[in-house]
């Protein structure tokens, strides 16, 4: 499957090329495909902030990409760049709370300066581990599409009705996704009939970012508003509900896009299961539970204005862009390091003591 | 509370004067104040189909006036005119599949039509009975909103965060709304602290027309998107969900706009309780149970654009604008005939053979 797969690939969101980091700008897909280039760091944090990358994946692979543009900067103006460096580290952390895939690249770009030789160049090396994280993130997709898939057909193997919330796609990753990754295998495998898409308030990551990328490989799409999902789980014969992560905390809560437990408790209800995709870099094990994540809360307007075009009377607006899905309403968590079914403490401890797989 | 609740209307959406039906235009609030003049029936069946004029109520108060407007053009015409006026019954009764409040005018006023004596004017005696239906539905709303309150009190009086979607309120009524005016009624006594908003996609009724209504009466409301409701019942100590219905089946099954269904399922799910308040002429003895009730489906670019700006990708679309809350999610229903709490069907029917109160 993993030939028939990357042939698949159509999209890309992050380009790193010739030392300057282009990023596909996911503010005006699918209508505009503009690509912006960041040459430092605080460009790279502003577009994490503003959303031009989003994704937890792809933010924290944008981030390593931006340590390699703060080391170069820091190294041209002299004076003492590694110090200076906790500087950048912290302005890229700043940008947004909850995806732990972001912190996680952070500590890793942290940890190879930390380890670096003194004849070292830094910038190549920072640079070397900065493409590895971006590979690696693609290899991970991958193994976890194969894995997703072996779940699927394990219950029943026919051509399926799915359900998936925001975008955890080749927007979101440095591959061609994760519950994405594991829609595209099953389709590729003959077990996917249609996939409903949610469209994803107040962002339409699913209508303007999930939808296109599905458009796109000629896989069935159909859209729905988020409060439609309820009584398609109930009338359109839906068989899983598959979702990415944004942090998974020791106990197996995942913090995932605004509306992913409200989904969850329907599933439970409905009797459909729900799957949660990500890469172990989204576990994260100093986090005891979902009740310790940061939920970031976004301005107002993305729900009172869609561009220049007013939409709501002027009230104050809560606006939380994640939500924390409790272990007990997950039936599955794919990783690329394996499967966890019923997911806990002792299971999430067990699954980070393997060795990785690649 | 009768005279206080009365003080408080500020808005309506429907005016009958000197012969002419005047909509304040939903489409466009909260940003533009218009008023369109319908003369002839065929003017208001659009009214009603475009939503010019929406809530389960108002459409029918729209449709019984549409009537006089239909006879007094059917007699100008001469002919067998009690004949022709079929085709207008049936005109306005194709606007729209779902509330049961427009079948139920439309029948109140074909009665009133067969019960016409022979020296009687057609036109002033429908004309009568439309005044009659709409005033009817402002007392209904005064009942409901002391009973509602009562409910409320009966399990705690202090002031409360209550949660509710879509429009119940003086824009979907003859008066000051069925959901929104029991949350009127409890903040006039002191029960409400808050009142969070789903803006209910894809319409907007709820950031548009709610939230607009509340702001103008300065009861403190706060907007969100649909997918955070479950967050905000966990979270935001919620001790009521209320909404009101477009239709009730004999069994205590409510269709209702779409997203009701996963909102009662995630009340039941947080221990939150759920409260419908709907006038009886929404109860539908004739359809056994949700299972029965037609769901009108509207066009997909009601999610993929706003006004004149895309939104979305351009992929198949499912848009219903209703679901069915089965009757065991639900803890009371509120109607002008008294309340009616864990409904089923011998409690509906008991209710149902009550002289009206009013």
């Amino acid at each position: 499957m993993r030939d028939r797969l990357l042939a698949t690939e159509k999209v890309k969101a992050i380009d790193w090329r010739d030392g300057t980091l282009f990023l596909l700008d996911q503010r005006v897909l699918p209508f505009e495909q503009t690509w912006i280039a960041c040459t430092d760091v605080s460009g790279v944090a502003e577009a994490i902030r503003s959303m031009q990358v989003r994704g937890a994946s792809a933010i924290g692979i944008a981030a390593a990409y931006g340590m390699v543009l703060a080391v170069r900067a820091r190294i041209a103006e002299g004076s003492d760049w590694y110090a200076a460096l906790e500087e950048d580290f912290a302005l890229l952390a700043d940008a947004r709370p909850t995806a732990a895939h972001l912190f996680w690249a952070l500590n890793r770009m942290h940890d190879r300066l930390d380890r670096l030789k003194d004849n070292a160049d830094p910038v190549a090396t920072l640079e070397a581990e900065a493409v590895a994280i971006h590979e690696s993130d693609r290899e991970a997709n991958l193994t976890m599409a194969q894995l997703g898939v072996d779940v699927i057909r394990r219950h029943q193997g026919n051509a399926q009705a799915i359900l998936t919330h925001c975008n955890a796609g080749a927007l979101a990753t440095g591959g061609f996704g994760t519950a994405l990754g594991v829609i595209r295998g099953a389709f590729l495998e003959g077990m996917v009939e249609r996939v409903y898409v949610n469209e994803t308030r107040p962002w339409l990551q699913g209508s303007r970012l999930t939808a296109w990328e599905l458009l796109n490989e000629e896989i069935p799409v159909i859209l729905n508003a988020d409060s439609a999902a309820a009584h398609i789980l109930k009338a359109k014969g839906i068989t899983w509900v598959i979702v990415g992560a944004d942090r998974i905390a020791a106990n197996g809560d995942v913090a995932s896009k605004i509306g992913t437990y409200q989904l969850a408790v329907n599933a439970m209800h409905h009797g459909v299961r729900f799957m949660v995709v990500a890469p172990s870099s989204t576990i994260d094990m100093h986090t005891a539970s979902g009740e310790d994540i940061p939920l970031e809360e976004r301005d107002g307007d993305e729900l009172l204005a869609v561009g220049s075009v007013r939409v709501g009377a002027d009230v104050e607006v809560f606006n939380p862009v994640f939500d924390v899905t409790p272990a007990d309403l997950i039936d599955v968590i794919v990783t690329e390091k394996g499967i966890v079914e019923r997911p806990d403490t002792a299971k999430l401890a067990q699954l980070m003591c393997r060795k990785r797989l690649h």
